[in-house]
């Protein structure tokens, strides 16, 4: 590994420094992991004010929070606008990635003769490519990946091992499909007649627009007629399903296990957490946030946060959860209120009888 | 594309047609993506209704509903006994599916010398067979596919890309297994003894009876002695678990991301929505449909529709949840019903006081 | 398939025999399954109690519970001090595991040149290891698996069909990752900038400890920075996602479709039903259970049961899951009450009334 001097990683970020500019560093650590050789970054003010707990030698943090750090740190402090951009830009430094081999189309590969393949793709052994793939330039294709008939696949693509795309399916530039991900198997619908499930053909197909990325474990179905669509930019975590004829909108984020039911659709910027549930046909709006395990049972609106299940906005979701946790106090106090008003009602039977000998008295 | 008149189409079908016979069509679409060369159809009620909303050149509905159906229509109404069943008999017209490949047993597939292969069946490059297996007529087994040693597999069965065949699984006829599948893995079970978990041998199998099919990234496990058995006709949608010597009956439909634990079991034509889980040892009685996110954590009995977390009758979970949303406001009640109480007690304790001072008086 | 008479298995597990020593046993079967000729196992009290419903020829049961089996049963008891173990013992002599094949290295697999391959592996065609790849001894890779360049391997690893290992990921001794898992996938962070999200580059990796079973379809992403860890002995059930730089404990056991964010970790010993979420940063201590389809929120104590979403303590769960039940019911006992307490305030006020009028009177 390298070394590079605090003040060198400084100069380099055009980063200031409050510490010692000479101590050598050897590579990136998280703060609680990091040693004295070790470069570490803070982006929230909590982090930044418990500095004093790190052992890093060095800590990246933004220019906005310098005057919240602790004072006597053992860490040298190299502020900068963005401390994780600039992070990142160190850790590559330390820790240069692999350059992206050149093996061109490996004759271990198994490819149709009627598949085109762009200039500068790798096309790994044990890769399989179907008749009339079209792929783009710069792609990459690892082992046993199999791309169906008829694919057509942009430039700087990278397809991990083991991922399978079916037939047909539309793939945009610079999009990663990792391993095992499954895209265009057939939607899960059939006719029952008879009593007997008949699998309705599907010869639709699934679209992914450019700069996606699908985890591992992944699958997305193919529609009926039209397209499933994923849209330019959304990212997908592993393990999320995504059912035939949705439309997920742009830049969106679902976090892993989550499931969308047939024909769901999604506007742009909208996040999912973990193991979030979407019902068919739901529409979840434009900025629209969704909180993990929720369970969203219809159309949601724009600008949201939802939580819960069923999904409801966030305020009343948390109210609902607090008043939840109080429903076996609340049935004691029901109860005792239950035996008060009886006890009421017998004072007031009590005082009325008073009452009326009072006035047979008087 | 093929180009097919309305009237053709119509005749095709033995349809009656309101509207415009000699209009050309050329694919099909659904309802709100169709233009004026698609044919279309509507299956319900709602959708008929709303025809006026469509761009379609024609759409196919039930003869039952023709007389819902809006005035002035631009379509072309096609009215059939079976809307669905016509469409997709035409769709396959205008869109004919690849005709079967006629491969044989590829050179670059890995076929065990012991393996017993039927006739017309397709063995794909990179498709593994081990031992011992026996493989009927008509098969297909797609690139990366891999089926262990000694198993059974029956007629026109097809196995995606990638799935994965422990040793020794049965298989029934026309059974469909999608990519990344994974049948007759062990089973999760373990003797926990002297701090650590031991693993107990599976020695049983999976069954996959006739006409199964099993989704692309599902998982059903062997049996420590029996048999996890999928029984026959049942649809299973991707990303489902199904654990050690589970029993599931005939013609039953599991959404995705559905979770059966170890010896779980169903009777027939049970339903589950996406993401249910179902605990160890819990049936679902014949007929039940169990709600999507529903967790079932004992038996549930025939014919029945369950909901909710833990799942209760639907009339029961509706009410729960509906009620749920409004405990927040039932602790406001209640801390009011409390505060009128509290000054009712002191309304009758002064009255009581004013009383006895009447009596007194008195 | 052997036979063995009932006399001989007890002497083989220095059991003792109550019934017919001389009957022959042909397979083991469980009790519900089993016929005349079968050996099946009774661990718990309820079973032992109900044995006369089995019709196996012999049931091993635990030595402490014999008292508790009924009288005059079909099956002869064999004695033993742990049924399960001494089952297995028997099972495997009734079904003998297929031995492992000694194939060595395929000439179909793909092996890197730079690989280092320890004595006595096998690794199966179309197999893929990568470049600087170190394989301890006795390991078997699966067809289809593939393992990414610079990963290092332990000894007597098993890598199933089509399971994907990214590049430098840690493998212990001992441990077996089931078919189409993915170790060390890209954990999913992102910078968001500018309207859309850049990946952030993992350098980090996972290290698998000694002993550590990952089931068919689990998935563990690789740090960002430092490593995502599973504890030795620690076992994980099918579609498990483990995200990027989880810290999970020894020993713990993970049933399947549980999801575990960023950054979580746990102790030793924990246990999560299946289908459990637990949030970003939680922590999960040493010997606590999680009940299936909990929702983890925030850090859990050591030695506790948690179940529910949220989840809380158990005994809190059940009280929380019970009320739910009656909030319906709630609702109503609310109203009545409230029906009431404006009846007592109205016979007060009349009382009140009569009481001023009494004084006026008086």
């Amino acid at each position: 590994m390298a070394t590079m001097k605090v003040g060198t990683v400084a100069s380099l970020l055009g980063g200031d420094i409050v510490g010692d500019a000479q101590r050598d560093l050897t590579d990136v650590a998280a703060l609680h992991e990091a040693g004295i050789t070790h470069l570490s970054y803070a982006a929230s003010d909590k982090q930044v004010r418990t500095l004093n707990q790190t052992k890093a030698g060095a800590v990246l943090l933004p220019k906005s929070l310098v005057a919240q750090a602790p004072k006597d740190l053992t860490a040298a402090l190299i502020a900068v606008d963005d401390a994780q951009a600039a992070f990142v830009e160190i850790m590559l430094r330390f820790r240069p990635q692999a350059a992206r081999p050149q093996i061109g189309i490996s004759p271990q590969a198994i490819v149709s003769l009627t598949a085109q393949i762009g200039p500068d793709c790798n096309v790994h052994p044990g890769a399989v490519i179907g008749d009339g793939v079209i792929l783009g330039s710069g792609c990459d294709v690892h082992p046993g990946a199999v791309i169906g008939d008829g694919c057509r696949i942009g430039d700087d693509v990278v397809i991990h091992p083991n991922a399978v795309l079916y037939h047909h399916v539309q793939v945009g530039n610079r999009v990663i499909i990792h391993a095992t991900a499954v895209i265009g198997a057939d939607g899960f619908g059939y006719r029952f007649t008879e009593g007997r499930f008949i699998h309705l053909p599907h010869t639709g197909t699934v679209v992914l627009e450019d700069d996606v990325e699908i985890g591992a474990g992944t699958t997305v179905d193919r529609a009926m007629i039209g397209s499933t669509v994923i849209g330019a930019g959304t990212k997908i975590d592993n393990q999320v399903m995504i059912a035939h004829n949705c439309r997920i909108g742009k830049h969106n984020a679902f976090a892993a296990q989550v499931g969308f039911a047939g024909s769901g659709s999604t506007g742009d910027y909208v996040r999912c957490g973990g193991q979030v549930g979407v019902a068919d046909h739901a529409h979840i709006g434009t900025g629209t946030s969704v909180g993990a395990m929720a369970g969203v049972s219809g159309s949601i609106p724009d600008g949201e946060r939802y939580h819960g299940i069923p999904a409801r906005p966030e305020k009343e979701a948390i109210k609902v959860h607090m008043a939840m946790g109080k429903v076996p106090e609340m049935r004691v106090q029901l109860r005792e209120l239950e035996a008060t008003v009886k006890k009421l009602q017998a004072e007031i039977d009590a005082l009325r009888g008073s009452a009326s000998s009072d006035k047979k008295v008087a």
